[in-house]
């Protein structure tokens, strides 16, 4: 069995572009359909239910595309509204950002204390301490809002002192606590890695979803049997939606994706 | 003549109460019908052409709203859109906060040097250079976007060291430039105009363009001879429209405004 059509991932914005560069990495032949919100992001600071409704709104649009999974990209629309799109796509397989970076934590933490960093939406949810203790073990969770580090990120700013004085801000009181593991709980985050690892010191590990997203993909993909057996480039056969063409596009998408888009598409979401 | 209709405001978000707040303290008897659209804000990183969608939609709806005048307090929507918003409210009086700011600072600057800072999309459109030099006289007008300033006032970080190394990535350039008068072109600088004033020294003027706004509607109002002959508390009477329920909406609020509100309603635009 096999199935060519192409996976759906859904983000707030350009972040989610770090989960498509990993699953590109990981299965080279299979392709994507990607929508990106960016009109209305970022999403992290608004209310759970404008979130959950911008959310679906997307996530309906890319469901009708004839994907066969659908992957939520973003830490924010996974944590507030993830069971939500869940009852939508009904037996489409489906997965979100959280349970793959939570699972990646719980076996690597000796100290039993992992830390998590996210937006304020994801933060306020609790998701990651849910995921984590409902995959079990005596596992204390502490976890951070940091907001500075999207917009940080959009910027360009990825190796400055005003980067330096936000994980400064961010991060001590995390150390403080004892962790041994980081969940860098949003998708712009990785692209901090380094500030980051810079600010906590080489003792903690840090996790970033999207690599272990992608491979829960994969996972997936095996298991159901829907792996593509074209022999063709997934990427270059890929499609890319956003909703607006913003200010310095081809930086951005560089910065997440490590490459341009062969083209991209604009599209309008719930009349905006 | 008279007219006791309030005064509709508009804003991307809760910056935009700053110009509210002045418009009470110069004339306490006006009433205001304010309409801030945070589910889409901030606005500042969008392209122009969804800034002008999402302005206009917001405009009107206030329109609707039986107003005798429109502010645009946002300083993006003004850049971007104030000529397509004043096609649409056809007779009814109605002023952007760009031009207010402007000639305040062309009558105070003596070197004939002025600096603005702002948002991407504002200081792309170089609708202050336009402005000043649309005022007249031989002024050099230098521009700087300093995006990372409305996080960091969403966030209340208003006195930390984040913020001073902000305001120093930002600003050092400028002042270099031999300035002696900077346009703070975003509602929400006013909040860091301690950390900016600071950073530039006391020898550069800063000019908050929601004060001279307030001003500049008080003379159109006066002119046109309809200013509110009610003798009641315009505040209290006034209503506040909003497109999401935020997070720490009322430590928000009460940062701009200077108190909290008496009521606020939640509205829906353009279908979002």
């Amino acid at each position: 069995m096999s199935d060519n059509r192409p996976i759906g991932i859904l983000d707030s914005g350009l972040g989610g572009l770090t989960v498509a560069r990993e699953i590109f990495r990981l299965m080279p032949h299979e392709k994507i359909i990607y929508l990106g919100d960016n009109a209305r992001a970022p999403y992290g600071h608004r209310s759970e239910d404008v979130i959950r409704k911008f959310g679906l709104q997307c996530a309906k649009h890319l469901i009708d595309q004839d994907i066969k999974m659908l992957i939520v990209a973003c830490n924010t629309i996974t944590s507030v509204a993830l069971e939500q799109i869940e009852e939508c796509v009904r037996d489409l397989p489906s997965i979100g950002v959280v349970l793959p970076g939570a699972r990646a934590a719980v076996l690597r933490t000796a100290e039993k204390k992992i830390g998590v960093i996210g937006t304020k939406a994801t933060i306020r949810t609790g998701a990651y301490t849910k995921a984590i203790q409902s995959i079990g073990g005596d596992i204390r969770v502490f976890e951070r809002e940091s907001p500075l580090f999207v917009p940080l990120v959009e910027e360009g700013l990825l190796d400055r002192d005003v980067t330096r004085s936000a994980a400064q801000h961010y991060l001590y009181e995390l150390l403080d606590l004892g962790v041994d593991c980081m969940i860098l709980g949003c998708s712009h985050y990785s692209l901090l890695m380094e500030v980051i690892q810079g600010t906590v010191g080489t003792r903690i590990q840090l996790l970033d979803s999207a690599l272990w997203t992608a491979k829960e993909a994969q996972d997936i993909l095996t298991a159901l049997k829907i792996l593509s057996v074209s022999k063709g480039d997934g990427k270059a056969e890929s499609r890319f939606l956003f909703t607006d063409k913003i200010d310095q596009m081809e930086r951005k998408v560089s910065q997440f994706f490590g490459s341009q888009l062969t083209s991209a598409e604009y599209v309008i979401i719930g009349d905006m």
